[in-house]
């Protein structure tokens, strides 16, 4: 864990705030510092530029919290300068959309397009209490009985500076595949916050759906498995504490698959639910 | 069955090829009247509309097949001249991705953006054959054992044209609603096909997706289940024959739901897979 972890961090006073905050250069305009913290592999984790994108239409919107967003990932994000573009789709009165652009600049200051985003945002503290949900939260034994990156030499080739920045303690019946025996089985468990203590938001929670090995690391499968497409559902506000993830895979064909993540707050409410499309080398 | 039943239709000559044909006016501009036959309540149908902006993107994209669709419902569409605008947003070697909106005008001709959409497309045919699909087709009784509209006075009220269009048979086990005792289980399973006899290709699996009555129904439920977001991974072309489709809702709270369709082919390939959020009268 960093150093920052001695100290309790909270929302809005934290490594994940710091490091996804986008300054408003005009309307409809952000600039923003890709940090190289947030790197797994050769890649900046899709969950963490999903919060970047996250955060300016928040500043863009009439509404402050993503119901759902939809990410379509073009070209690869390099840590550095970046540019978040913003479009209002259309204002209404409990739901607004809009559409935003991540862009980086390449040797000839040329503008490519790394991701684009279509969003409907909200208000979660306005929605009734009314809770009817029959998915029930995924067995994780208890977090002293997971395992993290800081218990076992780096199971992820390259960079993991992310590990850094997460509480990730993985469930033991998912984590074959880091002993040399994936199970097979198209699931992966764990316990996550984040490193320096900071409770989840719906921003974090867009971190959090992509912040676990891919399950093609259970399915026998090794490397980069890159997104074509993400979808969040963030449904509730999350309580305070550690949140515990489930992801499964049932369609491995023809060299893609989906990813499907639930994430469970301590109070046992289905908080998130995410759906994405990636490859995968078969 | 409409009396197009009587003949079988084919991919590219059927009531749905028709009825979503867009005409290019000029590049990234297509016209198209909205069918009032695929109406169910007072709504045109999304998956329908969804084809509809699939087909623009298909002509529009150097790449045919839509293998992730996300679709942001804004307002209402109604039956009528709508428009498509189509922009190319990336072309790769292997997927593009585009984006498009439907568009309608009101009373003093101010236009009125009905959907957004971002969709990445791909080849089908040049997928890899590989399949380590998990999943198992769902149990649905064989399609004589199955009932649709003309088996019983119409459950759904308001408009049904798309009935009509549909060659619908639901799972009994699936259908307490109709019948005044609903199970209570966010599922709905059927057999599913178009009426003229057409089989289905990616464009009618955007279809496919929204075409059971919602799950909401079986949740005890009643009125319209409107889709805020939709997204679609058609993962392969789907065999001839009719399709079986599952559609199941496991987090309804907050006055939202989630409904997530699975469509088999007659070769028990998972050809298509989809989640959409819906808000829900509670």
């Amino acid at each position: 864990m960093s150093e920052a972890a001695l100290v309790q961090a909270t929302i809005g006073d934290s490594e994940f705030d710091r490091d996804t905050a986008v300054t408003r250069r005009a309307p409809g305009v952000y600039d923003i510092d890709l940090s190289a913290g947030w790197t797994i592999i050769n890649a900046v984790n899709g969950g963490y530029l999903l919060a970047v994108l996250g955060r300016a239409l928040a500043d863009t919107l009439p509404h402050g919290d993503p119901f759902t967003i939809s990410a379509h990932y073009l070209t690869a994000s390099e840590p550095g300068p970046a540019v978040v573009r913003t479009d209002l789709v259309r204002t209404g009165r409990t739901l607004s959309t809009g559409q935003a652009s991540l862009l980086q600049y390449d040797d000839q200051g040329r503008e490519v397009e790394r991701i684009r985003v279509l969003a409907s945002y909200g208000d979660l503290d306005e929605l009734p209490d009314d809770v009817r949900t029959s998915a029930k939260p995924p067995a994780i034994p208890p977090l002293d009985q997971c395992f993290g990156p800081a218990d076992a030499p780096a199971p992820v080739p390259g960079s993991s500076a992310i590990t850094d920045r997460l509480m990730l303690k993985l469930d033991p019946s998912t984590l074959g595949w880091a002993l040399g025996s994936p199970s097979g089985k198209g699931e992966m468990r764990a316990w996550f916050g984040l490193a320096d203590g900071r409770d989840a938001d719906p921003f974090s929670l867009l971190l959090a759906v992509d912040a676990l090995p891919p399950t093609a690391f259970e399915l026998g499968l090794s490397g980069w498995v890159p997104t074509v497409e993400l979808t969040v559902h963030i449904r509730c506000r999350p309580a305070p504490g550690p949140l515990r993830i489930s992801i499964t895979t049932r369609n491995l064909a023809g060299g893609f698959l989906e990813e499907d993540a639930e994430v469970w707050d301590s109070a046992d409410r289905l908080v998130a639910q995410s759906r994405q499309l990636a490859r995968v080398r078969l």
